[in-house]
């Protein structure tokens, strides 16, 4: 288990008081203490880290279609933050808050304003500059937007009302883990699909970097994840990045995030690069993908669809690998975000998928 | 006076209370019994009809580097509103809660927040989608993110912070009476600077387009304002649109509106066109001004700053006029908003202005 990972199972061990301190966090888990199981086996995304443990609150969103429901849980926002393996004191109070008021007024306010258009909301965002991967500013925006008079009406204390709307307000990646959910929700119907190339899960650990195909069933095709070039932090260098770590490429996956580059070119100052490979890495993933979204649009190309629904044989055929954007954390637990920066998916992974679907015909 | 303008003067009477109808309205403006002054003679600046009537609160913004102000009214929204000509019951039902509660309301959160930091407002917006001046989503959200942690803190009944939160957001347009007058306080100390050649100031009323240069004090360089085309609201048509009308070309004169519309794609499907046109709007902007905004820029060339500064000089020597967009208001008083679109300033004011230069050498 990578770093960063190592430091967010210490934080919420201790956030969940079954260890008294990191050290004593780190010898239970060594011990064999503790069950660890991917975000992706029980319909939910992390973004880096990923780590959901027991009480933390989650958002619910479901796909009205088809009735399937994913979750993710509410983003902490950037620096030292668990998710990045940050576990200092700071850390888990932030947590312990973000249980005890940010998500009790979230949900009196989601009982007010009713359940909310994600797809709208997205589509919106995504001509305001958005890519919903590592730029999420118009979205958060735009979910303060809904959320502000709701929260006025269903909290009574304004102080409560005050801090969470600072709170969101402080954190342009907030509508992140809503981006995030709302790309498994719409890809999970597309699993288990007889005969599908079509990549429905592309997720990594730190370590590894995994890909689930629509009609390879639940097998993941594994290869070691990558190293992001980006932009860091004041202080930091890349000597001190993990490797590719999270369940962010959901959004790549889904037609968004790296795919959708072209709408952002403003978030080349956050991941690196020019707004012209910004524009390229969206055209060149109409190459290896099946379909343009209906309802994500790209105004700088005619309100072209977004390319979405990788496809194996395309990856294999072209060469082209899916273009990926990320944060990138330490790789020491405790630290957290070095930097931002940008990839590609390992080719084997593709390879060892596309040699399975030629064992299908 | 053009229809619009004759509806909002109609309305604004009713209004202050000096007149019970819209009828004896109509009988006192004709009687000479009211006063009229363009919004510029005052360091204001007002949306299509413009009327500012002495009980209007007013956004105050001020040039810090040069201690200048500038005053603009809070925006009504869309529709039937004063600002399209329609003075109907609700028009004036409005402007009175925007008066009793909405400027109340805004002045003691603006007490909490401290004084907004508009250039910079202004320059995230147009890096999300906006051009400032009819695609405004972007900073209308941005305000509210600010504005909204600050009205629960300064105003203490929840049901008040709750619909002036609702008020805003339903209106896409709120932040558009601050970026015009945030362009007129950077304007105004362009204005008076000898043998300068650089608009100051172009403003329509509805029946004519006037443009002021630096160089030539404060007279009005006039021509009969022009015919926007553009998309039309259900059960209007060309046919039903007043000219160009409203001081909200001050956006242009300083840089965004039309000339940002590189920046602002997703527009077209409100004013028109098509994003190619967009962008080639804002590249032959280049050709008729003298620098390029160092705090406005455009992602999608490469964080080039906007064109800003018409030479009247250029003008003339490259026949291209400044591009504008604009909302479009019904030639009858009384109807209100039937489109959006696009058009040019007209030649003739230039050319007047370039002859006066002329006299300068």
């Amino acid at each position: 288990m990578c770093g960063p990972m190592r430091g967010a199972v210490m934080g919420a061990l201790v956030y969940e008081a079954l260890a008294e301190t990191p050290e004593q966090a780190v010898a239970m888990a060594a011990a064999g203490e503790v069950e660890f199981d991917p975000c992706h086996h029980h319909h939910a995304v992390g973004p880096m880290a990923g780590v959901v443990s027991p009480s933390m609150p989650v958002w619910i969103v479901e796909n009205e279609t088809f009735g399937n429901l994913a979750y993710c849980t509410q983003n902490e926002g950037l620096g030292k933050v668990l998710r990045y393996g940050a576990f200092g004191p700071e850390v888990i109070k932030r947590l312990k808050w973000m249980e005890a008021e940010l998500y009790p007024a979230l949900e009196a306010a989601l009982a007010v304003s009713g359940p909310i258009d994600l797809r709208s909301m997205i589509a919106q965002a995504l001509h305001m500059g958005d890519e919903g991967h590592n730029r999420n500013k118009a979205g958060t925006s735009l979910l303060i937007r809904i959320l502000a008079p709701a929260l006025v009406k269903a909290v009574d204390d304004p102080a409560v009302v005050e801090r969470v709307l600072r709170f969101i307000d402080g954190n342009d990646h907030f509508f992140l883990n809503l981006t995030m959910p709302a790309m498994k929700a719409m890809l999970e119907p597309a699993e288990g699909i007889p005969g599908s190339s079509v990549v429905t899960v592309m997720a990594r650990n730190g370590t590894d970097f995994g890909v689930r195909v629509g009609g390879l069933g639940d097998h993941w095709f594994v290869a070691p994840a990558g190293q992001p070039e980006g932009l860091w932090l004041p202080g930091f260098t890349a000597e001190d990045a993990n490797p590719d770590i999270g369940d962010s490429t959901i959004t790549e996956t889904g037609g968004i995030g790296g795919f959708a580059l072209a709408g952002a070119p403003a978030i080349v100052q956050f991941v690196g690069g020019t707004p012209r490979d910004a524009l390229n890495a969206t055209l060149e993933m109409y190459e290896i993908t099946v379909g343009e979204h209906s309802a994500f649009t790209l105004p700088a190309l005619d309100f072209r669809g977004m390319p979405v629904g990788i496809d194996v044989r395309r990856v294999m055929e072209t060469g082209l690998l899916p273009r990926l954007n990320t944060g990138i954390a330490h790789k020491e637990p405790g630290v957290g975000m070095v930097g931002a920066g940008l990839l590609t998916a390992p080719k084997a992974c593709f390879e060892q998928a596309f040699a399975e679907l030629a064992k299908l015909c």
